[in-house]
């Protein structure tokens, strides 16, 4: 089978049924319909339809290797830079699409899963079972253009029970039995981001705690169908609406994030990937280089982020008539900057692309965490100085209806610009509101300052990544003893 | 008639039955009723009641000099330092009761309304009975405890029609009639906060257009109620909430912005203040210290909500484990420093205060425009130490219905703290998202920062209020021309 | 004895012919004559003479208790809120004098050793002999007018020697013997600034270490002459210079740093103030509110100091025309904001003063701890705003003897200004320079950043002094409790 | 002539014996060997003796087209990708050589010179004559390894001069007489760095002032040998040291940045480039893409640079044992980020290059834009880093001297840390110290701050430069219209 439609996309999430609860009360009818959900679904079902747009199926699709049916190109695993090119072009056309507001667009859990599938060897010698599992697992989402979302983060209560309280009651996610059919488990997980508006999730507690027998129940990992019995998801409050004009963004990309519970859930035995050592589930994720694959994804989508905001900044400047100030030109030409930037250091990943050992081409991960530093530190940044920019026009904004009530013409008449005309000046405000000041902004920001996790987790992995820290080191040592003020 | 209780407020709130629309549609029921309105009318109304609290009356009100009854002591011009204490303690009170979330708290305007009348003197000169009307609105404010509120900025289109555009198309508020009933004028104001929760609106073009005719029709200052024929008031889409628990700010101090449009108002004309000179309405507000005695109100309001949010902050802290941490100490310290810092200013405003020509009691400029400036530069700063602290808490929360429903025995299990319930965990951390992450915090972040106007106003205001800046150069310049290296 | 003169100053400094070594060589000669001490013993004999000088005597001195001399007013143990003021007055009459840039003005030590005698009480219970030896060595730096430094912070080395140490090659400094004479100690300590233009120095180890055995010999607190056998100061290179229009801040204000060197050095039993018990020297310290009494003098010093940059900062401005540019309005509004601060915290420190146990009062410590977390923030900010203006200025600057020298009428011509000769327009950048870019101006930037301490230490200090930390969490427990939207 | 070694650029230089002056005195002697300049041409000479070194030769040299001699490869005109990979390979052995420091590096020069003649062919149009004098200067340069510098900016004062002054008295440089021989111009230029330490300088004035009338006698280019009659250079303050312990690195990089005075100098007329016409002189340096040429040596230079940083902030933080704490890890990864960022930033210039319209490979100019933008902010934030790790160190730091003479031991003793001997402990800190706060320090920070100018003009280079600004306002406009809330 092979790439789906929009309209495929929508039927197979709103027959899924799932058991999701939105405010304390269960949600019954299709997701497609209700106001949580169904801008979002619009949005993700115009991607899938980008795939067999003309224009664009040769450059979004490959040829499935099994099949020989048209797939997504983000489920590439890339042999060599043409690939990595290919993956990148193909990821921009729907970065651009949804100007990097969608944390998960597809292309993000699709190169999740391709390179998970890239570190399948891996498993053999833990068990061959799990290895020929996961290659069929991401063969399945390929050839299916499944929607995935994943589950890794448990709540901060999971941290309190201790490692060895296996029992029914501990809170840390575990296996509690392991029989024919399958893995039962139980546990919760945070942040399954559009957790709703997807067919399957990957389940991957990380980290999983350490344990002192052979076999660690809290050490798993498979992947689901958002349906078996025992599954439940609660929503936060939507900050969506669906207004195009009122809310130009949460109309279109606001993506749902679920808590994720499962309660005695039988996992089919297809679905385990790893179970028992922790060993595995740990380097599973660094062998495949997770973090490096999905950063190029996400460079992508940041860039287009930048430039929307660029747009954003330079509109909101001249609507007001200040760009010759010398902090609108500060301002734009660091946003500039930091544009050249991330585009350099995607080119740089891909340029100093290293092949991984069993062949397949890696993005260079220096220059990618470089990019999942700088951006927590600079997206706020933006985000501040369009607020500062936009100043008390983002408090007092009326909204579509104002327009074409009977107090309208009021509207018309005095919110209009120089060379604007009132409504699309309120509506370049309203945008400048949503992004800054609204709960979808709000969260916005808070899951662009977090999508790596914390800065001292960050920091970390790009200390541990760095091979030259004992060089200049030995540098410093040469240079302070050598008594020669001459070059040395 | 003496001070109101709360019951007054919202009956006569209700009452006037202004011309008031929300999302395209006028309001028709009483406003103490609508979901926009409702919480932030019970908070008002028990800032009222609090006026005749047995525990409080004493600290919150003074004997009127014409009638004998209690009035608010936020009306009370001050004449001695005792005095100053006085408003302060009773600002303090209500500030505390609101956590200084109410930019419109009653004593706001109070303070205002006092600080005119002490300068109505100054009308003298341009119109006896103009100082008069000034002098009598300013006892029947504080005789009948009125709800004021205030409307100054004009759209940014009136900046665009010319000064000699006095026609009746001008989008510039102007003075389109005076007769023997009072003056006729149009025009619209942006963001008259708590314009449509009041029962009378300040009205004061600022700045007024020069004009090159003897009489400058932009030039006018009055005082209207409500409810007026031509008045309209537009909303902005309400922030608020009911649910205490989900909206734990916003269900309280949601405070409505409006656009105020005056088409051909007839303003009675013991209600005119100024007309036609605007050198008079800018010295008004000049000589009665109209921004200091009103920043005395603020700076109280500033240090309630600092240990607001410090507090806020020490608990989310401790609830996640992270209290020792060194930028948790780092933070704290650095609030509690700057709560030090607002209330020496505080201190320091009321100990150098000084008697302006009328002999009132004027606190010192230098130490509230310093908070003036400082404020809005610490408040996001805050903000985002919270929001960076509460992490991906803020995101995943679920709401106060979850809780009952049949899903929520999950949520006690998986969502408590080490020390705390579930519930109360995720109600701290929804009043977290509240203050950093949704649309009512966002608009308090950006109405903080543009307060007293943008970076560069206060910036100058600060700049010709420093008396002794040649001093400074002078001192530089004796330095430098100083041939002796030992002291001068 | 009554306070002493300039002259008696340097003669007393001079006679001392301390142990002391300059870049590899002792040296010999008087040290008001050395290159590296010449314009700081004049800047301090400026002072000095101060206190003589009729217009000032009374602003400076009081009548001694024991001799009836004119003795300085930084001795008086403050017991009324008067007594507060005069101290300020006092110490801000020397601080204008050198500008905030002498750490170590007189005043500053004799703060130090008249807060430590407040507390003599304490020790009674260690020692009635220590209690009585630190009463009378107040007294007599009182009536002698004694130029005290004091020696705390002991090399990282220190650290490295484990408590149980205790023998003679241990690197923390110690008490190596106890005799009929007095106590022979051994040790180093970093960082005595002016050790060598003092006559006593106040040592006294913080922290020592703690000890096993009844009698810590790592505890101790004495006072000294410069010139006993066995101690040794070693300077870092000078920063100073002698041409105050080259070096127009290093020429009068260069406060050499020493190491100093304790080699079996008998303290004369006298001079003993603790010994052998580790909470003794920590109590002495704080409950003689050592840093608090520090802290009003250093906040004097700093307002001095920011007064002086503000007129820099003004001067530079009206120099290259920029005045009037946005980012000079908002840079030179923040510098009187600071300014507004800190005399603010001092007005409140004074103010809110409190008795100690002994009847002395204590300025409040709540606004002098903001200060001194504050300062080492701003300090190097503004010096970063003085660098910046001054731009390209800094770097080609020529200097005082190419003015009169044959090429000298080039610079007169071409380095002019708008308003300014070339001499004055480069002696103003000279000090933007010497301030900004010098190796004067980078060891007072470290010098203010550390001056109590580090961030973390700072920190630590306020929350440790901050006594309504639960008040303000227990507000956000009810707050978030509270079911009722309307206030509690 | 071939590449030169560092005795012939010794020897040149020393040869010369230009007019020049330091504190008011003629230098008479060697410049090599007076101590403000022999720490540098050390340096300088073991640059150019690497150009001989078997180990570098071919990766420093190509073979003259003219001589088939070997000659720098800086003075390459890259013609193709393979050519920029020489060049950046070269510039990066001179750089890891100074470390970053040298802001003259030859190289600089060379590139600027050789950028210059690959527009050589756009003054065909303003003077044959013109173009082959710049062509033949070129080869000149090339053949002969001339060291230049070179002369922009000019003093404030001749800002102040009128443009009609063109009299003898103007202060802006002119050229005051044409003849036979070649032009005469007097005037003055700041900042040429090494202007002593060179051989040739070009002059070029920057911007020249517009003109009313035919021919603009301050538009003019040339350049020249430092000895000609009429020319004065005039010193600042050295801030070397002979001592390589002591001052690590201005013992070895110390630039002398000269006042260079033309008073009447005969320019030969083969050394003309520019004369009469400001358009030519402007468009000399725009279309020779100047500003990029010279950005991709300066980049290299800033990577070099950083790494030189990290290297210290690592050896600082492992010194004093902090290397865990958390904010080590955040700066340290920060700077890492740099790292990668500025290759990724070179790296995307080389692979983004542009053919210009005479066949050169111009470097693309986005990302070196954006190098020139981000460096100044982010030195002088490492430079902070250190200089707060360093903390009291870098205060109290001994010279090379005390080490060996007879208090040397005591230091052995004390100063030693947990796994160095003293002497090493104390050479990191003076090499902190000498880089954060010794007056080298300072001019390294002003001059990188101010390299490419100030930060409003690097932003308004930035923007100029930027094409896409239409299409992202165009993005933003049609987003907002679109009613769709669906992808558009």
């Amino acid at each position: 089978m092979p790439i789906k439609t929009g309209k495929q996309y929508i039927e197979r999430i709103d027959q899924q049924n799932i058991n999701i609860w939105y405010k304390g009360k269960r949600i019954s009818g299709p997701l497609s319909l209700h106001p949580a959900f169904k801008g979002l679904m619009q949005t993700q079902a115009a991607l899938y339809d980008m795939q067999w747009d003309k224009r664009f199926i040769n450059l979004m699709t490959y040829t499935s290797p099994d099949t020989g049916d048209p797939v997504g190109l983000s489920y590439l695993p890339p042999a060599n830079a043409a690939d990595l090119v290919k993956r990148r072009n193909m990821m921009e056309l729907w970065s651009k699409q949804h100007h990097g507001f969608l944390g998960r667009s597809p292309d993000y859990m699709n190169t999740a899963i391709m390179s998970l599938y890239t570190a399948a060897d891996l498993l053999e010698e833990h068990n061959p079972l799990y290895a020929d599992n996961l290659r069929k697992y991401y063969a399945y989402c390929r050839e299916n253009d499944i929607t995935l979302s994943h589950a890794f983060i448990q709540p901060y209560a999971s941290n309190l029970s201790g490692q060895i309280d296996s029992t029914e009651e501990s809170i840390a996610a575990k296996v509690v039995e392991m029989n024919d059919e399958g893995m039962i488990i139980s546990g919760a997980f945070l942040m399954a981001t559009q957790g709703a508006t997807c067919e399957e999730i990957l389940v991957f507690p990380s980290p999983s705690p350490a344990y002192f027998e052979d076999i660690n129940p809290f050490a798993f990992a498979c992947a689901v169908p958002n349906n078996l019995p025992g599954m439940t998801f609660i929503c936060r409050e939507s900050y969506g609406a669906l207004s195009s004009f009122d809310h130009p963004l949460s109309s279109r990309y606001e993506e749902m994030d679920t808590l994720v519970i499962f309660d005695h859930v039988l996992v089919p035995k297809d679905r385990i990937f790893c179970y028992g050592d922790e060993s595995y589930s740990r380097r599973l994720f660094k062998e495949s280089h997770f973090h490096t694959h999905i950063a190029h994804q996400i460079i992508t989508r940041y860039i287009a982020k930048i430039e929307f905001l660029l747009g954003l900044y330079q509109s909101l400047a001249k609507e007001q008539d200040v760009e010759e100030q010398t902090q609108t030109a500060l301002n734009t030409s660091k946003m500039m900057t930091y544009l050249e930037i991330f585009k350099a250091l995607r080119l740089s990943s891909e340029t100093e692309a290293v092949h991984d050992r069993s062949g397949y081409l890696v993005p260079a991960s220096g220059p990618l965490l470089a990019s999942s530093i700088l951006f927590p530190q600079i997206y706020p940044e933006i985000i501040e100085m369009i607020t500062i920019l936009g100043s008390s026009g983002l408090i007092m904004i009326p909204s579509q209806h104002d327009f074409t009530s009977d107090s309208g013409p009021y509207l018309h008449q005095f919110l209009r610009g120089e060379h604007s005309e009132a409504r699309n000046r309120v509506a370049l405000f309203r945008l400048a509101w949503e992004l800054g000041a609204s709960a979808f902004g709000g969260r916005q920001t808070q899951f662009e300052r977090f999508f790596f996790g914390n800065a001292h987790t960050t920091a970390l992995r790009m200390i541990n990544n760095c091979n030259n820290t004992e060089q200049f080191k030995t540098m410093i040592r040469d240079f302070i003893t050598s008594n020669d003020p001459s070059p040395h």
